[in-house]
């Protein structure tokens, strides 16, 4: 499973200070404690700060890139944002994210053949947010042909059937469970992430709602998972779920996990 | 969902101790806390103090009962105590449990038809625990068979793929929720039933792999579990899995349970 680290994100307001101060040391160390808690990418949206968007990209990802060893996902709804995100990354980063949306579609295959990014790609267009597991393969499905007439490598692309808050629609869990489980059976070779978080918004206990929708996300075949890994049982409940789900051989990784927990906290 | 609180074990050093003093205190208290905590059901096993359990049955399944309004679920390998302690219990308990071995299938029958309790059906026979989802369909199929053949009303029995430690068998989380998801494929009209705790047997956090192996039952359709409903965080976890499955309209039951908390921990 591959760990998104969500934290720099301007939608939080404690990021969006930091940025409009140019608080490198915050920053930083938010960058630094993700990559310590198991993150393999960081996420970096500083979209909030609009009429900034380009400058601050330009030079928060080398500045992060200069402190911690991973490489980013530069996420945002504007495309010259991600093209100067990606043009500024050192490695390979994600992508996050490219729709079916016409204007975005047109504007990102550009950028995606030239930068050759892994993707995020969100299961919507025009038309909305899918509202059945069927609805949503179905884009899936068009996202597919459209990479593959583009000649893209389909691998690198992780599709995103699209994780809603259960506070405003009680069936949004178990929408996004079906349609994460209908894309694994039907298109098997193609690779699934979801932003796992915005499963709670606005519901108290959070952090459970949020383990609980990964834990299940994880029985059911996700590849990559967009989340805090800071949250303390957070990783936690990932090695528990992976050990359930047989994916963890022997248990070692569960095993290792907790004896590392367990001297931590001694130490 | 329906809770089968497992607290009156005699497997726990704990109560095997207060049952040889005959600590009513202790046992109630036992009791009355999972009543409290969400139980419907209480299993009550007194089988490691083999000498005495029909002895130990017939007076603890009447001080429970007197003290608790909830029915039990009389547990033990040995048809003699199943025998009394139907006998003694008022209302309709749970027999735990029911197997495809001979000698145990043909005492049991006779009971079940003279009590008509519910039922826990273990799928398994003399040849051991299945070893494939497949398998274990198989022999509820023939448990089902039996019970039709009998006259016994199938909708009484609630079916058990066995749940076994993870720490033995690492693949052993996968095969209980694939046996349980084909059970529930093929014999929709049947009931499952899961003792959770097993999966974590000899392994560190121990609670937290049980919390997430319900998480994990719930979305694949488990209709009732026997854990411990005084582990704080089980009942949570159940609440939020069942909100995420598209279980519980409106998320009423989530948001009723974490008001009540929070009151709680305020009082």
């Amino acid at each position: 499973m591959i760990i998104i680290g969500e934290r720099l994100n301007s939608s939080r307001r404690a990021i969006r200070v930091a940025l409009d101060n140019r608080d490198k040391d915050f920053l930083i160390k938010e960058a630094l404690n993700q990559a310590k808690a198991g993150a393999h990418y960081l996420d970096v949206n500083v979209s909030a700060l609009a009429e900034q968007e380009i400058e601050l990209l330009r030079w928060l990802v080398p500045l992060i890139q200069s402190q911690v060893d991973l490489p980013l996902s530069i996420d945002s709804p504007n495309p010259e944002a991600l093209a100067v995100g990606l043009a500024v990354h050192r490695g390979r980063p994600f992508l996050n994210s490219l729709t079916l949306e016409k204007n975005r579609w047109t504007a990102l295959i550009p950028l995606i053949k030239e930068y050759k990014p892994l993707v995020i790609a969100l299961c919507l267009d025009e038309s909305g947010l899918p509202d059945s597991p069927e609805k949503t393969l179905e884009l899936a499905q068009r996202i597919r042909e459209g990479l593959e007439r583009e000649g893209i490598d389909v691998t690198s692309v992780y599709f995103d059937p699209l994780v809603r808050p259960v506070g405003i629609n009680f069936k949004a869990g178990v929408l996004f469970i079906q349609s994460l489980r209908l894309i694994k059976l039907k298109l098997p070779d193609i690779k699934t992430v979801a932003g796992i978080s915005n499963v709670s918004f606005g519901l108290p206990r959070r952090s459970l709602l949020n383990r609980m929708l990964l834990a299940l996300a994880v029985e059911a075949g996700l590849d990559a998972a967009i989340f805090d890994p800071c949250d303390g049982e957070m990783m936690a409940t990932l090695k528990a779920a992976q050990a359930l789900a047989g994916q963890d051989n022997y248990l070692k990784n569960f095993l290792k996990f907790m004896r590392e927990k367990k001297s931590e906290s001694q130490g």
